[in-house]
């Protein structure tokens, strides 16, 4: 695991701009942005999952890389004071508060371009790139990504349904975590329509680690110190936001959590050994401590 | 040149989510940054340049909407608060005037993904698509549209030179329109490296009508009034901003627009009449009064 987050970082720095391309303001911010921190959940997902398909390991580090500038550029907006105005994100200053709001606004639009830049130049053949490419534009769309964070906005201070809170966090953080599964997988030309059964078990991991991702990040938001999480602590309840904690308790939401992970399990099940890393990342995300 | 716009207007329509998809509130506000009003420049010219190389139609409309949807998501986070604090663009409030910042940011953050995935589903060859991405990336990305943006904002109040502000001009206004260029010739299947004269070719006229555009919008900025350019007039002043009036005077910017557009014609030249539909859009440039 040590050794994927290393190859995720050195997949970072190399595919971002050096620090001193003009303008060196713009991509030193975006350096800062992108460069050592953060758990690089989804490129392990992709590293993993393209394992059980031999990808080559060379394109699913770039790949990993390229769902990671995404992750960091809905991070970098979603910190921004128009939205959720955070002053901490993994243990430093947010990029608006470190540079300014335009600089910030702009090092998560530019993150984006080179998401994509960085899937239209992988080492494999255009038919794979380009199917990449769709799957990743879909998950960071106005219909998952961005929709999400759109609903997490309108929702202060409202309650929403259980059901309407699964969907938001399907479209915020499930979406690129299934996306980071799948795109795994077509990096080593595992073309959908010819392996229905394998995105099918996939996409089933996906949703349930999705949800528990987002289920742990609630009861560590509400039971962990900002020191531990690297960002504001117990900011959902001063936020007033609907969470799975608030909805369900504590004790339940842990509960949901281990549930979750048994159904991710099941689902790699056929899989065998080959997805050991896919099952050790489910066990990551369910004891994570920040 | 009407049939033309009407073409991208219905393209982009049919390329943006409908407004009733959920979340209603960001696709309204989607829909409203995107649709009825501009000049839609770039998809014309990516229309004009296809029908140089026979390129299909359907597949040069699809590509001048993604390309306007970068330039309208560029414009919808260019006119926010901590950017360039614009009430008004095309004759209408600005999004974040007319919705609220969060929605804005979000608005433009989803133009940018829906941008590459209408490329991604494109009717052509998954070599052509993939060009495609990695043209508009580029031009989109923290070296160019970001980046010029960046030296734009970093510009006021200081006094560049003027081969430095033509850089960022070429940063932020001449990437876009020459990628709008180049890509409607790689929809018709010119690759790069066996059409090296016609890409040279297009880059002249590329780079000449992008700057006479910028010329054109500083003469109009210090000329024109608020209602017949739809945003506000007089900004760049006010901004303490460098703009090619402010350093050569208004005779002098007249006069660059005429020999840059005498330019951008020779470049035309080796075509001849297919050309034709080019060589008025350097015109409309030139001599547009908004």
């Amino acid at each position: 695991m040590h050794d994927a987050v290393h190859r995720t970082e050195h997949a970072l720095a190399a595919g971002l701009p050096p620090a001193e391309t003009l303008p060196t303001h713009l991509h030193e911010a975006l350096r800062y942005a992108a460069l050592g921190g953060g758990k690089r959940i989804r490129p392990l997902l992709c590293q993993a999952a393209g394992a059980l398909v031999d990808a080559p390991p060379d394109a699913l580090d770039a790949t990993g890389a390229a769902i990671e500038m995404v992750h960091v550029y809905s991070l970098v907006h979603d910190d921004l004071p128009a939205m959720d105005d955070d002053d901490l994100r993994r243990g430093k200053p947010t990029v608006h508060v470190a540079y300014d709001e335009a600089t910030a606004i702009l090092v998560g639009d530019a993150l984006q371009a080179q998401a994509f830049l960085t899937l239209s130049e992988l080492p494999l053949p255009a038919e794979r790139r380009i199917a990449l490419v769709r799957e990743l534009a879909q998950a960071a769309g106005s219909r998952q990504l961005v929709g999400g964070q759109a609903i997490d906005l309108q929702s202060a201070g409202r309650s929403l349904s259980q059901p309407a809170l699964e969907q938001m966090h399907r479209m915020k953080t499930g979406a690129l975590i299934r996306a980071a599964v799948r795109m795994g997988a077509l990096c080593g030309a595992a073309d959908v329509p010819a392996n229905a059964a394998l995105y099918r078990a996939l996409d089933d991991y996906s949703s349930a680690i999705g949800l528990a991702f987002q289920v742990v990040d609630d009861i560590l938001d509400a039971t962990a110190d900002t020191a531990t999480l690297g960002k504001t602590a117990g900011k959902d309840a001063y936020d007033d936001k609907p969470t799975c904690v608030s909805m369900l308790g504590l004790d339940a939401s842990r509960t949901l959590a281990r549930t979750l992970n048994a159904r991710a399990h099941a689902a790699l099940t056929p899989f065998g050994e080959r997805a050991a890393r896919l099952g050790q990342l489910a066990d990551l995300v369910v004891q994570r401590a920040h």
